[in-house]
């Protein structure tokens, strides 16, 4: 195993990466303003929603990544998404861009902005203002799960995870931080996810690896289909790991993006294992598909169905939902191949139902990680998505989120 | 006004149709069988679930629609979708078709078959060999009523309607009657529509009519995104109205045509506000798409949000959560340019929050059927949709439908 999973939680794991969160006042009593900064700029790789109404935050940190490619600083809020607030919207996040450049001392151009919460409401800056001052990122544990907390919405749980490898004889670290829960359904959804890292790698081979594993991570994971307005995952790689700068010809590359994977992977199950209400992770996998994206295609369907997401809540072994969901998808798949199995057990075979143990298959259901596995009999693509059960919880959550 | 509503609900007020519904075995205690039957062979229409795995009754209406081309009786059952129910499903659908023949006294090829309710179970037909005796297809409202209960499912009300029009100086009238109301993301949903009508037309007329009306009606509701393997809408045409034969270009075509759009609309409205666990009916309107068809597209998009149904069920003004969907429907717009009301009340204009007030948007929400007007700055496209709210029971109904 050339790359190992580090337990415990901390965005700061990597050298030179130091973190804060607190309580400002956006939100009544949660924390709800963040800040990671590295102590020397940091090669950059950022990934956005695909919505065409995008945050006002999302056009400064895209400035950053796309224009400046080092990013040394960013500042997250939560409670307000500085969405669909016109040009007030635009100058408010460029206003904190501007005071978080100003707390820690380096260029604006440096800073990114991300923001998570309601949508339409003008930012109130004063507490931001207040609280900056107040802020002293640190490398400690406890700064990073003020960091890890403070950008929360309706998520129940942090979201964290680490890994390490050795690069050139160098020890480099990945961790990140994450948070969902609602209106998710990336490419992306309201997910806001920090990945540091000490690798020393260019900007430009960070950014295409980051979107090829967003394909197959964040952008995997649904919650309600609702696709956000804000949607970022960002990477920051300052280097201080002493590696030689990582390209996909370097020997060590896979062991890089192994871990990256890896860690957005983590990530994004957690996020989809704590979906608003959500009791249950429930996992899709897709094999004989045409290709892999169609295999995706057919994953996320199946995952994100309603009915699916019900029976699964209900303990249900109700695979005709299933391959209905299949057959929507809009994916080639052969009727009379189709095979489905629920926690291992076998329900579909060659398109026709297999008898089984409802007992047994009540127990799977009960499991807090319920799996999927369907195979459509027309190629080689294979594919996951991941998802979560549809509880009377989701209904409570978002009938009631913004009064 | 040339097409007039008919207070009341009888699929069999078109002139020689009758119908019967009965309670066989198939359900534990409600009706599940149902016959519609004309003096004569009728022309016929249809159009079917778009979902790859169709189940065994389409297959064989589809040989009558397509290949026969008339239609003179329908035999329905609920409980059981037979579908995904291999070689077996097929020969019981086929027995049905053979079963109706023979008690109704005519060629089996003149027969369409349609099933509704759990997937992947083996059909019984003893209680419909058993039943069928015993049904006699009569002209009066309770028969009309009897059908309309018997193909019912998680419904809570029957779906009827009828509209009336004078074509040639002779009386036209056009009645249906559906069932929804889960897996309804029509093209098609596990939704039934059942449409009788004396006038005088070719299946060839009747099909287009039909197909063109289904895209702005059934087509255009959605409950919970699930498309169902089951969905079939068939229109009988017996002629007996005595008109001349119906074509495009027959000078009281539009007449006709707009009565069947009616029936549809009304048929697909009642089946959206009746989706399962829904305590409203919501309509989005569309302007300004770049056409009729991307506008279609952002009104479903907006309409089947899971986050827009909590929010109105929440009675909570969330514009916010509908731009998102807005932006994530795929369809081309002008974020600057985008406006949306509900019930009336503009909430954002030109893409910026107009301040309202909540009270009055509470009452606005209240209300069993709620508008939301959305133009989005590219064209002339214009389209609606049609769903519901999603709620607590939604959730109950589905995480215990099968056991």
């Amino acid at each position: 195993m050339t790359v190992k999973k580090i337990v415990g939680t901390n965005i700061t794991s990597p050298k030179g990466f130091k973190a804060a969160g607190m309580h400002c006042g956006i939100k009544h009593k949660k924390k709800d303003l963040a800040l990671l900064v590295s102590d020397v700029p940091a090669a950059v790789a950022g990934v956005f929603t695909t919505n065409a109404v995008q945050a006002a935050p999302l056009k400064v940190t895209k400035e950053v990544v796309y224009n400046t490619k080092k990013m040394q600083a960013v500042i997250v809020n939560s409670g307000n998404a500085n969405a669909c607030t016109g040009k007030q919207g635009l100058l408010d996040a460029q206003a904190m861009q501007q005071l978080a450049a100003e707390r820690l001392n380096i260029d604006p151009s440096l800073v990114g902005v991300a923001s998570t919460g309601v949508i339409g409401e003008i930012m109130k800056l004063a507490p931001i203002v207040q609280g900056l001052p107040k802020m002293e990122p640190k490398q400690d544990l406890e700064s990073a799960i003020d960091f890890a907390q403070a950008i929360l919405t309706t998520d129940t749980v942090m979201k964290n995870t680490q890994y390490s490898t050795e690069i050139d004889g160098k020890e480099v670290i990945i961790a990140g931080t994450a948070k969902g829960s609602g209106m998710i359904e990336p490419n992306m959804a309201t997910m806001l996810g920090f990945i540091t890292t000490d690798a020393n790698i260019e900007s430009e081979h960070l950014q295409a690896a980051l979107s090829h594993i967003t394909d197959i991570t964040f952008n995997s994971i649904t919650v309600d289909g609702d696709t956000s307005t804000n949607d970022t995952v960002l990477v920051m790689a300052n280097g201080l790991a002493g590696n030689e700068s990582l390209t996909p010809v370097h020997p060590e590359w896979s062991k890089f993006t192994e871990a990256l994977h890896l860690v957005a992977q983590d990530l994004a199950k957690a996020i989809a294992k704590d979906g608003e209400g959500a009791t249950k992770l429930i996992e899709v996998e897709v094999t004989g598909a045409e290709n892999d994206v169609e295999a995706r295609k057919i994953a996320k369907t199946v995952v994100g169905s309603p009915l699916v997401k019900t029976a699964v809540f209900g303990c249900d072994a109700n695979w005709g939902r299933i391959i209905a969901a299949v057959g929507y998808s809009g994916a080639k798949v052969n009727v009379e191949a189709i095979t489905i199995q629920i926690g291992g057990t076998t329900m579909v075979e060659n398109g026709e139902p297999i008898p089984f143990s409802e007992e047994k298959l009540i127990q799977i259901l009960k499991q807090h990680e319920v799996k999927i596995d369907v195979s459509v009999g027309v190629g080689e693509g294979h594919g996951h998505a991941w998802g979560c059960d549809l509880t009377y919880d989701y209904v409570q959550i978002n009938a009631s989120y913004r009064s």
